[in-house]
Formats: C-alpha cells, structure tokens, sequence
C-alpha cells in the first residue's frame, strides 16, 4: 500500500514535470503498477485518473466495484452502470484544455470517445515517462522477476521430457505450457517450440510439424507469476547427437555474442552498446543480416517493456533494470537458433535471473 | 481463404458506405475475422490497411513476418525492422486526409503516433461497423461457437470433482482452468469461482478465502477454442443440502427470468427487450436493484462483442446473432447467484449453446 502510494506520487509528479493536467490509466501493467489492480481489459470502461493536483481516482463499472475496492486501495472509486456514458463522468474528472497523458494500452475503444468529449485537450502517449520510472527494479521486483526466472529455468531442465522426434510441435507446446503453470506461474503467456526450418521464424507459431531427428529447435517460454512478474526464456535443443552441417559452427558464434552482450552490461552503459556487443561478432562471422532483430526489451509486469536493447537506443542503463539478451540466428528455410537469458543491472555489473546453461543441449 | 476474402470485401464495402478511405486492424479478434492471423499483441506494430481501393495489405514487424506469411493468405506483406518508424510507412499506405476508421483494439501506443504523423485524418471507431458484420455468424461459426459450449458444458458436469467445502477459490479455480484445456480449448480465459458473500460481486477473481458448507457458489467460465471461437457460461452451486435463508425463493426468481430471456430471443426482436425480459420479473419480485448489469453480450471470436443485451439497445436480433443471457442476483456482504447461457438467434427463434439443467445444484 505504501509502495504504490510512493509509485503514484513519483508518477505524478513525473507528469507534473510533463506539464499533463492529468494522467489516465487503463488496464494493463501500468495500472496494477499504480494501484495492485490486476483488471480485466473489458469493453467496459476502467480507467484511473491522476491529476495533477487532487486524489487518485478509479472508474470502474458498475459490477466491477466489489472486486475493484479490494484490490486498489488507497484510492477513490466512481463507478458507472451499464448503458449510462463513462466519457462524460470521466470528462468530468479532468481539464477541458491542456495535455493529458495517456497509458499504451487504452484502446482506440476508449480513447476515440474521450477524444470526441474533450476537443481541446492534446493527447500524448504517457510511456516514456511512466516506462522510465517501470524500468527500474526495486529489490523486492528483482525478487519477484528472480522467483519468475527459477522457475522458468525448471521447466526448461525438464526439456528431454517432452522434446522427442515424432512429436509435433504444437503437442510439445501443450505439455510445456502446463509445465509452466506446475512450476508456479499464474499463466503461461506464450510457449515457442520451432523446430527444423521453422526454427528460422523468430516467432513461429507451435504448429503441426512433427519433430525429426537432427533437428535444431528453439524453445522459447513465459508466464506471467502470481505476483504479476514476467518470465522469458529461450534455448536451443538439437534432437539427437548430430546437428546440421554449419550449425554447430553458428550456435557456437551466437553463445559467445550472447555472453559478450550479458558481460557488456553494467550502469552507466548504453542500451544500443549491449546490442551491439551481440551484433559485432555476429557480423563478423558473416551472420549480421541473419541476426533480424533486437538484442533485447525490459522485462517486469508486462513481458515487453523499457528498457529496449536496441541499436539508437542511447538511454544508460542504471542500477535495477532488467532486460532479456536474446540474440539470434536464422537462415530462412532451413534452421535458427535463439539465446535468451533475463539480466538484472547491479551496481557495478550484472547478474543473470536465468542460470540454466547456455551450451547446445543434445536430447 | 475465401471465407476470409470475402470478409474483407464485405469490410472493404462498409467502410465505403461510411466514407472512410481506410480501415486499420491491429491485432485482436478483427484481425482474425479478416485474415485468419491470431497475432500477438506487441509494442511492435502489426495492422492491416485495408483501402476504399487497392490491395490489402498487412504491416508487420521483420521478425513476425514468416509467422505473418504462414497465417494471413491472401494479402500482401510489408514489413519493418526493429529500429524503423513504422508509422511513416504506414502512413504512406493511406491518405492524408479524409476519415479513418480504426478497429476498438488499437492501443494508443499506436494511435497516438499514427495521429501525430497524420494530422489531416478524422479518426473514427470502426467497431459499429465491424462489429455490425461479426456479430452475425455464418453456420460455420455457429458450428465453432456450439463446440466451445459444448466444451465448456463438459466442465460445469464435473463440477462436483473440484468444488468441496475446504477448498479454496483459487484451488478450486486452478483445476477448472485445467479442466477447461482438457476439455478441448486452446486456453482457459477467465475462472471465477466466487462463494459466500464473495456471490455477491459479479467480477470476482478468485482468492483465498475457504469454501462453507452452505454457501452458495457462483461459477463463471470460459476459454477460447482452438478455432478462435470462445465459450462463457455461469452456474451457480450450493455446498450441501441447505442453502442460506431465502437464496432458494431469489434462485427460483433468477431461474425463471433466465428461462423467460432465452426465449424472448427471436429475429426482429430488439436486444433491449430480450433484457427487459430478464429484468421485469426480476424487478417485479422485488430484487431490481440487486440486478447490477445487463443481460448479456455478443460472442465469437471475442468473449464480449456485438450485440449488447441492455436497455436503451434497439437493435434488431437477427438470424446468426450469437450472445449471452446471463441475468444475476447480488445481495451485497450475503451472498449472490448467476445463471449464463451462450444462444443463438435462429430463423424462428432460439437455440441454447449450453445445454446443463440451469436448475440449483446441491455439491
């Protein structure tokens, strides 16, 4: 309760600096950061307003009032029943005039009819400051995201139970993602078993194929912990002792960048420089086109978040942000592979949330 | 594939019929309806431009687009790599005047930077259009969405396995969310178990409090099929042979009003009055304000979607409308009750979609 009291007054005064009249706030990651408040994303409108000056006040529907009042406290609650406009009682609650800010995740279901209420507002995206204040950990979120990563690093140990030629893809998915939930996580948000070509597809989508011997494949697995935490990771497996021609020769390449990119980290650095301190030797070995996309993204009540590791990313990493670094290589039409553990920055370096190893795993 | 093709022509010419010069999917059940691509909503951009004239075409990050490719036949690709500006290229896609409309699920991260980059543009919800041509189903869906209720049937048939005196919500919550992918959905969306004054809020998310003998038990629960359709359907259990004081006299009431909304259902009839059908006798026996919201929504490939069943909705019920009726009673720190049916509106009247006795089940 203190906690999200603190994490409200810093967002608001952050907004104040802004020069925002206001800050709403749907459901989403950046609410249950403000108020505990895990909401359903409804057609139903839920929105917290932060004013510049003045209490913290929710909106919720109707029938959402009860659950609402137990998990958001500290807050005032106006609820509005169905049939009657929420765009007119939250219109109420903030300026006519000036600029408001707004969360990432208010859909265009919410934000058109506030738009059409309130004309003379100027609307601008609220993440780059309420992502700045997300992306640095406290030591109870470090906790939190180490607890998400142990138990993601079990699931992966328990691989060769499930990873076996003649399976398919979609069948290892299913196992896995109640793995997932057995090893602790609320909910499995998203399982990746790319196998042979597909392994190519940086997020393939668990399909039919069924797995061979010889083939690479790329497990890549989340859920989402009780305490609302993230976890995400990604290995490589080969099925059987022998691994396609080259490609021993790249996965060796793609650990060595991988763990270059985790040593690169410590405060003070840019994020492009941990991008680029996977990219380099990647490219050097003649792979750089093959490697599609970015070294890494934050990682905390949303599985995508700040701080993103990317090249033109100048923002210095500071003590408590945690970030995956997942380079990858794909040859389109015939295999990839993928590392990915998530890092935490310390105080004078780094330390890996995920401690499985990072080797090639023959099942 | 010709499904989808046409689809998107009825889309396509709707949109025209508004003036719109283009329509702008992003990731979300108006996305599958239209291209069959159950795309992850991420940070990085996906959306369909979909033009008065011209081709289709889909935006999608670099790395997305072999999973794009694999999903969404029939329309043209382009992609962008981690680090581009999306937005300037699909802005280039569409005028830079005129009026747009955008599907309900667009979150601001996108809308906001797609507004700045074209000023010119009136911005417009697109959903009573979409939602207009989703929320009749072809025979097809109809199909799809009788599978998930009978799925979903299966699960409330063995309730009496998990649902005990002792247990807690969210132990019990846990197996249901098991017994929902056993039982043939791709995942489990929602679990409320609610019992005893907890009955009582409708949105109640399931925690630690212990289940009683004697306590009525509100159960509301649904997934999505591996098809994309969605099941949703509530029952409501008493612990033991003895309910609490005059729960049995209000259940019966409830009962009654459900029974009288189903079969209120038929084409030409407004979806208010399939809610007022629920409402009066409700209201009559004196429980009115103990009904907190309306009668029901529509469902497909979204839980909640066209059409609303509450007051002040004139729209017609049609031939392949597909909703819930879905009337409770909540009596604030006692206890409360829900009985939900998923129906379809057929060529002369009604078909329910869930099929167990709505009568009160004594565990």
């Amino acid at each position: 309760m203190q906690e999200l009291q603190r994490r409200r007054e810093q967002a608001r005064r952050a907004a104040d600096e802004q020069g925002w009249a206001a800050l709403l706030v749907t459901p989403g990651p950046d609410l249950r950061h403000l108020t505990g408040y895990d909401a359903m994303p409804l057609e139903r409108l839920t929105c917290l307003v932060l004013p510049a000056d003045g209490t913290p006040t929710l909106v919720v529907p109707r029938l959402e009032r009860p659950a609402a009042e137990a998990c958001a406290p500290g807050v005032a609650l106006v609820d509005h029943p169905d049939g009657a406009d929420p765009y007119r009682l939250l219109a109420g609650l903030v300026p006519a005039a000036g600029r408001i800010g707004v969360v990432d995740a208010m859909p265009a279901a919410h934000l058109l009819p506030l738009q059409d209420r309130l004309p003379g507002v100027r609307w601008e995206r609220a993440a780059p400051v309420l992502g700045r204040l997300r992306a640095v950990k406290s030591p109870a979120e470090v906790d939190a995201l180490a607890e998400a990563g142990a138990a993601i690093d079990e699931v992966h140990r328990q691989m060769h139970r499930w990873l076996r030629p003649g399976r398919t893809e979609a069948e290892v998915a299913a196992d896995i993602a109640t793995a997932i939930r057995d090893a602790g996580h609320a909910r499995a948000d998203f399982v990746i078993v790319a196998g042979g070509p597909n392994a190519a597809s940086p997020h393939h989508s668990s399909g039919p194929r069924e797995l061979q011997v010889g083939d690479p494949v790329v497990v890549d697995i989340g859920g989402t912990m009780p305490s609302g935490y993230c976890s995400d990771c990604t290995r490589t497996y080969v099925l059987g002792p022998a691994a396609p021609p080259d490609f021993a020769d790249y996965y060796a390449v793609l650990q060595a960048a991988q763990r270059a990119s985790v040593a690169a980290v410590a405060p003070g650095v840019p994020a492009e420089a941990v991008d680029a301190a996977a990219r380099e030797p990647i490219t050097a070995a003649g792979y750089g086109e093959a490697f599609l996309h970015r070294t890494g993204h934050g990682i905390g009540l949303d599985t995508h978040e700040e701080p993103y590791i990317v090249a033109g990313n100048a923002e210095i990493l500071r003590e408590g942000m945690a970030f995956s670094v997942e380079p990858g290589i794909y040859l389109a039409g015939r295999h990839g592979a993928r590392i990915e553990d998530i890092v935490v920055c310390t105080g004078d370096g780094v330390r890996r949330l995920n401690t499985t190893d990072t080797g090639l795993v023959h099942l």
